[in-house]
């Protein structure tokens, strides 16, 4: 079940006649990772036209406005902005006049030396509109007298410090960044038009390639500038340092679409392979293996594949839940869970099962579904977890809740079971999970699991 | 897929403190058989409060108008319309006012003889506001002289042929009443209050129960009349006649949600059997079982259970998804199909796989699904439906498409296994059908797969 | 300074290719008659084509909807509806099927025996669907077996007793009807078309003509039916007894715009002979003529001329108000008539000055307008009225507040005086009111400031 | 009638504890001079909140973002912005985080050297966000190192050149500062709390003074820079050089409420002054004087005293008119005029008229009145204009037409007469209105009367 709420999407296109429609499909398809504010930026005859609003991609756009989108090139970007006053301010692409022309980004991540950047700048006179880390990048590129738009992104990338996975769009060019240690994912792929020709397409996930008919390329390396002109396409090391490879777990583990290829494997194959490992490190004698649907069902077919435990939706979703809804006044036990799974009591009684998730933060959500399992009559509830206990916060673009809120940072395995309620429980070891993500699973950050930040944290409150 | 649409929910709820608001979850957790408009009517001191709108329910209800719906009882209503124009005016539950006071009506189902009936009511001098069945009911009740509600209830009831499942509401009274036939679905729970009271509820399936709490209790009998009041609750016989038992099989091969009991059977656990019996009269030698997500995962379950071929997930449903979405002018290829399902390529390369989809109206989605799956690598592609081939309109109140444009009534099914491209294809048959629903099966209505219809259809167009 | 609500305008046309969008414009310019709500149907291959909403007449039409209301015939009404609930349900036009086809009905004015035909109604089975007087002569031709429309007309007249204006389109003739008494305005222009033919127009003021560049011709008799189609115009009486001649003299008062001629009379002049009659009979020595704008300024100016009392603005209004307006929550001293009206203090300063409005209802929007008036520095302030004092209630169209409400009616007019705080106060005179809206002013109902109602009350509560 | 655009509104208030309530009605009644967003800034413990939006004064706020805006000092603003994308980009009060704190602003004028000191700015680095001129001012305050906000004003104030009316709110003072020419008004005010101590209002006109019960003190001074702290008030000079005062003439003649008072003069007097001084100096024999309705109205009322000749309501407007409307696709003549005004047959015919408007700008607005006066039935018709020919645009704060589309600037005035269709033409001579303005008329611009530009336009162009 979600504890952590999603971060970003970025996408961008080059030479597609169709750039701003193709943006609206990429950004739909990658709406998991940010469902509060939706924005495109096109090029259209040296100029940037654009539109972003408050909501759902489709809430944003329709068919007047992306008429106005016309143009052979754009950025996109979903948001998933955290509270209160001046979302449209916040809301992405950002744009600014440059001394070199227009300029818009879109950013998935987090700058970890942003305040003591924007302290600077506020101290030379720059004028903030809004509250987010990508303010500043424009900030500095602007106040760069070099005219070369590259070069003033490899300037400003030595900087910043923490997670970037940028789309840049100027009136010449298209540029995706991505940082050295590449913490956030990025990708490379062609889309062929009717003309023969292929459009360049950047995006976080691969399942926005899926829905506009482009094939994978590659990744867009940790540490690669990539940008694409009418002239040709490049590529560029943002410094000579080589960091350690650092790419997010949790990527895997919980954030992007199962039918995506995230850092080169298929996320659903290594949902599937945490299964298989939790099931050989934490198994138990049960009657059926039942997911928390959706997230938690790749990892229950692996499960049961592995024990041999048969699977069954003993949970069903109900997708029909809008994003607003209103509560009862008197209380209806597990109301809030009730509303999103219904447990099956025919499959359930009298059975002794083991429930998937895939992670656990605070544990009053798995409190509430154990409850609800057992009073539609399961006998022996077993909680199995498709990754380790989260301990710390992520300072590189998940918005996290404080280590104070991480159930896991102040109570035993044991607490945590009672606390939940089951009768036993178990999570993946870190070593499990690496090994499910891939190969030897070296290369990813493992922090939220581990402490083990990448980073200077710079003051960051880790708390 | 759906190539249906769904019909009609409602609900009913007596003695609750919060009935407005129960009826508001109960319409919540039914929104999947309407999704146009929705409403609701309260008592209140005698009198009837009530509020309703175009869209979800979500959209329709915020926190001021439930605040206003206050009172002790409610029916409710989501309803799939059809088009146009005077959405509201055909928006349930349906008033007016009696020489008894005040009733609200909400129905599910179709009256087969209601334009025999509007006519000789408007010759009669009635005024109709909307073009819906539902009105003529209401017509003749209020030209009924009888003061009994019940029996003017009767009367009426002697006089229409069809499908109904009732909720009624008048200023002394909860009406729940389900044609002879039993058509659709409706069931009686109790929901236990803090006061240790149970207050009665009526819906057309047990996941509104599971919501609000309250506990499934039985079936509203076909042919009975179940009403509750300050004095009591009481239980009728619409008529004397015995009318041939035919639930719609429908309601367990798709639209009922798969954690309701309907009819008194799970129907995921229908879903599941037909699985089984598909496996049984149509096995095939392949590598991976793949349900059509959502509506076939169940049946695919069943079919990789009984037929020992592995379960996958080989193509992912994006949930994201709204009411609206705006085409890209530009061709891509299935994108229609492609924007709700993503095939996982590194799944179905290379290998001979089994697609199980819950049934199959056009053909015309089927026919992209498998070029999307043979895209994505697959070698061999063997289609199986869960249901039998559809062959006649449906006049008991679900939305099917005109007799002409069901494939199956008009092509074999070599034809039809030639038109979507599948290696082979096999429809359940309607014993494996019948098998699957319960015990022997009997007492089902099959007409949309067989064409014999329980009923008198008074020259309504079969084709 | 409106006292009274406006009550509702009509429209209807015949034989003009843009009906719809004439019925649009001549609402639009008899907005000031009924702010609430507005609807429009058309005829259009002999169906009928609707839509109405709640709002101005600007706000519930867009491009969209006039286009979709085609035809060549077209009713409209713009209503002040009273209160709360299904406001939409008692918008007009009301529309119903009769065995004859389709009827539309829009109408102005009040029938005071519609409880008792109502209950009649319902007691035959008739179900209502708003609360509305007009509602129950759609019951009344819906029950008439006669297929003769205009017949059947002339049946329900038989049996309604009151005022009405009304405008019927079936899906062959636009219908005018009006009561014998002519309690309300209706008048029938001709539009030249394009092609030399002349469209039939029918509409509740003058002004309506004007904006849609149509002709005036006469009114629409008192007791008349007067009819076109596509054979041509009729006209006949509604009913061979001849009733006192009652025309609304308040239409002149106060609710007709003041470029309208109604009931034969430019509103304007009648409003300008008021306040010649007000300076005859009620004279004082003063510095100035000062009116309470718009309604008061041209009897101001006739008081004026007649007087030889210089003119002055000065108060002045602000157009700009919207329709909602968020109070401060500290007291601001005569806020409510603030925001409407300004006066100006270096006009009033240290002036004796005669205020001229049209009407007093409660007498408390004058006592602040006076209380404004003194703050502004004024010496002597004069009230001035240009009507009689009003004590009775409107049953015949006008939304007026209960007699109780009326201050005149249980308050002497040197208590009137007193409570606003003028240092003199006169109304004018039933006989000089009557004298300035024609001749000798005879045929006109009075009944709101002499209590004589020319018509049974049928128990209507006169308090 | 408008051919002009109005410009902006600015409010301030220091020391009210409801500061934003005040704001909100300030603007209110404000509304004329900005109708296209609207915004207010207030002052809570230092911090400051905001809500803007586009659209009315009474469409942006409701009591819930009233409720937000906390307080006991405000700014809002009102614009007349031009067009297009980015609407709310644009709206005022604008905001940012200098090194001192925040701060927000409101202006109304426009600073003719913006350009320079814009493309300047870019050149540093600095990232404008929208288009207008006000945002350079705060780029400077930005870039000032100096922590004295007033002298960073003055420091700007050295820079800019041009028309200003400027109100600003930082965390812990208002700030009101008017350019050395006096181009724009700006007022000072008292309003009397509930406790007994006094509030500090600022406002472009005088009649937000009266709507919220506030005394009107003396202007700002041209060339001052007033301000507020919990400390006390405070002046001083902008700079020590004194420009000549240029008070824009336009208010008087078409911008301006009449009720309020500007530039020390009653705006009602003045119009009625210029009506006295064009009856001298241009009469006519004449059966009436008639003014285009409303803002024609109080130089009718001048000329009809000065001339003898009365005064006659012989147009009337209709106020009902939205901001959308809908036109026939079929031609109705003159009907883009018709819909707002409403000329009396009864009174214009066979009459000699004068027709008295503010100004006349294009011709064909003036063109439509006068052909619908003559098809009303008046036998002559002479055009008489409240201010001389309209021969330059403004750059100063005034949305004028550019001088080609300005008829006076390459038509003579019997070439006008005959464009118009009037028997004769007389504007009034800019000595006439001089006089009318006041006293001897020294201290106004008449560039748009004269082409005398009191300031360099440092390139701006003149056509």
């Amino acid at each position: 079940m979600p504890g952590f709420r999603d971060e970003c999407a970025v996408f961008g296109i080059w030479g597609d006649p169709e750039a701003g429609r193709m943006a609206y499909l990429g950004l739909y398809a990658q709406q998991h990772r940010g469902q509060e504010s939706s924005g495109i930026v096109t090029l259209h005859d040296e100029q940037h036209l654009h539109h972003k609003g408050i909501g759902l991609v489709g809430e944003v756009f329709d068919e007047d406005n992306l008429q106005r989108l016309q143009g052979t090139a754009a950025i996109g970007h979903n948001r998933y902005s955290t509270t209160g006053e001046n979302l449209i301010t916040n809301a992405q692409p950002l744009t600014a006049i440059l001394k070199s022309g227009p300029v818009a980004v879109a950013h998935n991540g987090n700058i970890v030396n942003a305040s003591l950047l924007r302290e600077e700048l506020i101290g030379q006179g720059a004028i903030f509109q809004g509250t987010n880390d990508t303010e500043v990048v424009l900030h500095m590129l602007s106040r760069n007298s070099n005219r070369d738009f590259i070069q003033c992104l490899q300037d400003a990338a030595s900087r910043i410090e923490g997670a970037y996975s940028f789309t840049f769009l100027t009136n010449d060019c298209l540029v995706a960044m991505r940082d050295p240690y590449g913490f956030r994912p990025l990708i490379l792929g062609r889309r062929k038009l009717e003309n023969g020709k292929e459009a360049v397409v950047i995006a976080s996930e691969t399942c926005a390639l899926d829905l506009i008919g482009a094939r994978y390329e590659r990744e867009i390396e940790p540490g690669e500038i990539f940008w694409a002109t009418n002239q040709g396409e490049f590529s560029k090391r943002v410094e000579k340092n080589v960091k350690k490879l650092s790419q997010c777990v949790f990527e895997h583990v919980y954030f992007s679409r199962p039918d995506s290829i995230v850092f080169g494997k298929s996320v659903y194959e290594a949902r599937k392979s945490m299964g298989h490992e939790l099931a050989k490190e934490s198994p138990v004698a049960a009657d059926l293996v039942i997911p928390v649907p959706d997230s938690g069902v790749p990892a229950a077919l692996g499960y049961s594949i592995e024990s041999k435990i048969p699977f069954e939706l003993g949970i069903i979703r109900n997708h029909y839940i809008g994003r607003t809804f209103i509560q009862p006044s008197q209380s209806i036990r597990n109301f809030a869970v009730k509303i999103k799974l219904n447990p099956q009591t025919h499959i359930l009684k009298g059975k002794s099962v083991v429930i998937i998730d895939d992670s656990l933060v605070r544990g009053t959500t798995s409190q509430k579904i154990i409850r609800m399992i057992r009073q539609a009559g399961a006998k022996e509830v077993h909680f199995r977890l498709a990754s380790p206990p989260s301990v710390g916060s992520c300072f590189y673009g998940v918005d996290t809740p404080k280590r104070s809120q991480l159930i896991a940072s102040h109570k035993s395995i044991d607490e945590i079971c009672k606390f939940i309620g089951a009768d036993s429980l178990a999570y993946l070891s870190v070593e499990g999970l690496l090994r499910a993500v891939g190969e030897d699973g070296r290369g990813f950050c493992t922090a939220c699991f581990t402490g083990n930040y990448p980073t200077d944290l710079y003051g960051l409150d880790r708390e």
